[in-house]
């Protein structure tokens, strides 16, 4: 039911639908330069939650915080040649510094592997250094023609881990771990069942042997690549001449990975659960978990208390808790709280104060129901958080699988990714040749060969030659 | 006593007993552009236990944290013309973007106030959204040409507070409040003792009414300014058009503060407090707060065994423990982390094990002593943090107190700034000719004018004028 007349509703226009939200829940705001935007204090609170669950997670796993400089300089950037020339066009590009012009370019990181690559060498002697395993998290800068707030964005934040081992074993190990964070980021947190699977060749990070991708699919159809993970082999160390003596007391070159997620996430979350009322967010990123609303506490003075006392335990408990005493009508709030996605609102009105309960109401699926004014609602406001976020989950897997259509012709891919039906689940024959028409004739690409293959038919029905995987075609943000 | 070989004694380079304790900490490490360098994690995770005490007291005190853009272009940064020419010959400057010469060159960020300012000109309507309080975490680009690592960089971490009020008074205790905060910083956490007072006209922050300091006094008498906090006035304000209708229906420009510390702290940390076997740190910030060193663990099956129970029940207290079961020497060990600067170290050994009882160090003031084995020892190592930062701060504060010197006459002040004996706590008129001759002749500047006014005489010593104020004057990092 939509009741928030002050946006555009998302079957009429979902782009319009999505910026609105961006600007009316306060997530960020346009600056002077195209694709640079402000984040917010509610948006950024949002990366906050996001950056405390993965930091810990990363942390757990034996991961240290290290930051590398802003500004790569050229000669560096240069020395993997399909790393530059995948990166280089969309760079900005320092070339002035302290009043002068610079003998040497300086680029703003579009990441960070060649910063990393160097400081290994430098720092990388023996065996026993091995593994070496850093997150950065920072900003990073990539010139884009068509900007949208989060989604694709000139500068965007996120983190970037680097890791070097002694195996290649251990290294090709190390980037599925680290996908599977992302897949329980999402799960867990986000409330966003993701499609995991390695890249195509085509698809594939500039410089990476294999890439690994959690992959959100929107409400239009469209899928949103939401964070990959690459082993690299030992491409980038060959090149960055990155050495360690053996037990063995020979030299070797070590195995790398790279792994990041971005502040995307918050576009997806957006999309993923948002609805004509506004943004949905899962309890717990939710800058407010629990918002508690007093009707005409000028009536009883037991609004006023009661509202207090809940908001206490609440807190008690660990949940974020708005109390909003303000004078504006209860009808304002509603609508505000619901622009911004609040999980959980508590109605603290005196009617229901005589019957000794409190109306609460569930963001995400507009369930009410009352709870006794006893000692266990703070318990139950808690054990809400789980609740809702199973519930948002649910209903995105839901939706996530019954738009996975397998299609057996040229015809039905056409269908499904014209139409925006989801994934088109097809057996491919792993030429390029096929992806290169997909993307031509439908604009769409194949977004992963998912990790559980469950092949369906023989031949590959673009080509009509032999099919070797099953892969996930779609258009994509 | 000096038990570490392998850095340069303090009373013989002070620069390169720093830079040394940098690199073999492991601090952080060179890159290949001057003034940036890479926060290994040791020094990194300081940084992030100082980040994690600053932002619950921001947090606490009603402040929400954002993101503003990396660039800014060269028409915003203009509008407030001190500010500019503060800044603008120490910036880099972007000129390419995505492959193409910019129309409008792009300055990285030197500090962000013109970025607050324009989002503040947009956002703020009505006097119900005073005040507002705003943090940014960031890194910062600022062209120098002598550079030292966490002292002066072309590139540091940050943070800056921007803060906007209803009136002069409320922002006026907001600047003074954060000062306030950064102090106890420094005595809670950091046990530096800092001098809190404002700078004179000459030396305050380009585009600030009022700005006020935490300097520290290192070890060879000269100050180094670890913190300020500014009182802009309305001066941004009006430049930046920002103004709100006030509840008596008239347009009014808001008063503002801004306010930061970055990784320059990490520095005044390693001068303050190290020594010449390396760096000593303050337990609360310090990333290893206990390490536990096993002795000849192959006499006694019981040496691991009681290592690794000191290590959870410490654990279990929050401590940051390292048990270090290496087959290094136990002599390799002590020298190792001495460097690393771990506030306590235990030994677990065979022989203290038959009486029952370890050995502990404490690496600021190498006190030794023995611990009975008993429930008690998890709880006796956390009181040692809160007891090892009281007697780091009063032994800084031992040192200060006793290099403040009254000087009376030109060469009583050109004596102390000279033979770096501390801060030369002089009468001054006022008059920036002073400030400029002192400059000039003793390349010292006044450091602050201190809150505590206790004049000692009427006249200025260097212009024979009447004295207006008590100042400390100092050479500075």
């Amino acid at each position: 039911m939509k009741k928030n007349d002050s946006i555009t509703p998302r079957e009429e226009d979902m782009g319009k639908w999505y910026s609105e939200i961006c600007l009316k829940a306060e997530l960020m705001a346009y600056t002077k330069v195209k694709g640079f935007i402000v984040y917010r204090p509610y948006g950024y609170a949002i990366w906050e939650n996001i950056q405390k669950w993965l930091d810990a997670e990363f942390k757990k796993t034996g991961h240290q915080n290290v930051y590398m400089p802003l500004l790569i300089p050229e000669s560096l950037l240069k020395k993997e040649a399909e790393h530059i020339s995948g990166f280089a066009p969309e760079c900005a590009v320092v070339t002035e510094g302290g009043g002068k012009e610079l003998d040497e370019k300086l680029y703003v990181r579009p990441t960070s592997e060649t910063l990393f690559c160097d400081h290994f060498h430098d720092i990388l002697s023996s065996y026993r250094d091995l593994p070496l395993k850093y997150n950065q998290w920072c900003s990073v800068v990539r010139w884009e023609k068509t900007t949208r707030p989060f989604l694709r964005g000139s500068e965007f934040l996120w983190q970037e881990g680097h890791t070097l081992h002694r195996t290649e074993a251990e290294a090709r190990e190390e980037a599925l771990k680290m996908l599977e964070i992302y897949n329980r980021l999402g799960r867990e947190v986000l409330a966003i069942p993701f499609m995991t699977g390695r890249k195509t060749n085509r698809e594939k990070f500039a410089g990476a042997e294999e890439t690994y991708t959690v992959e959100a699919l929107m409400p239009d159809g469209q899928a949103l690549q939401s964070g990959t993970s690459h082993y690299f082999g030992q491409g980038f160390a060959s090149h960055y001449d990155i050495k360690f003596l053996d037990e063995d007391n020979t030299l070797k070159v070590p195995y790398q990975t790279s792994w990041g997620v971005s502040t995307r996430l918050i576009g997806s979350l957006i999309m993923e659960h948002g609805d004509d009322n506004g943004l949905v967010l899962p309890p717990f990123i939710a800058p407010i978990q629990v918002v508690i609303i007093p009707i005409r506490p000028g009536d009883d003075p037991k609004v006023m208390e009661v509202s207090r006392h809940l908001k206490e335990t609440m807190e008690a408990k660990g949940l974020r808790v708005l109390l909003d005493d303000t004078d504006k009508t209860p009808g304002w709030k509603y609508a505000q709280y619901e622009m911004k996605g609040v999980p959980l609102r508590i109605d603290v009105g005196p009617r229901d104060l005589k019957d000794n309960k409190v109306m609460y109401v569930r963001r995400f699926d507009e369930k009410k129901d009352f709870w006794p004014l006893d000692e266990q609602i703070a318990q139950r406001a808690f054990d809400q958080m789980e609740e809702i976020t199973k519930g948002m989950y649910d209903k995105a897997n839901r939706y996530l699988l019954s738009h996975i259509i397998e299609v057996h012709t040229w015809d039905e891919l056409a269908d499904v990714i014209k139409n925006g039906k989801g994934y088109a689940k097809m057996m491919w024959c792993g030429d390029e040749d096929c992806e290169i028409k997909i993307k031509q004739e439908l604009n769409a690409t194949s977004r992963c060969i998912p990790f559980d293959q469950v092949p369906f038919m023989d031949t590959d029905p673009v080509c009509g030659k032999k099919a070797k995987y099953v892969v996930l075609f779609d258009r994509a943000y």
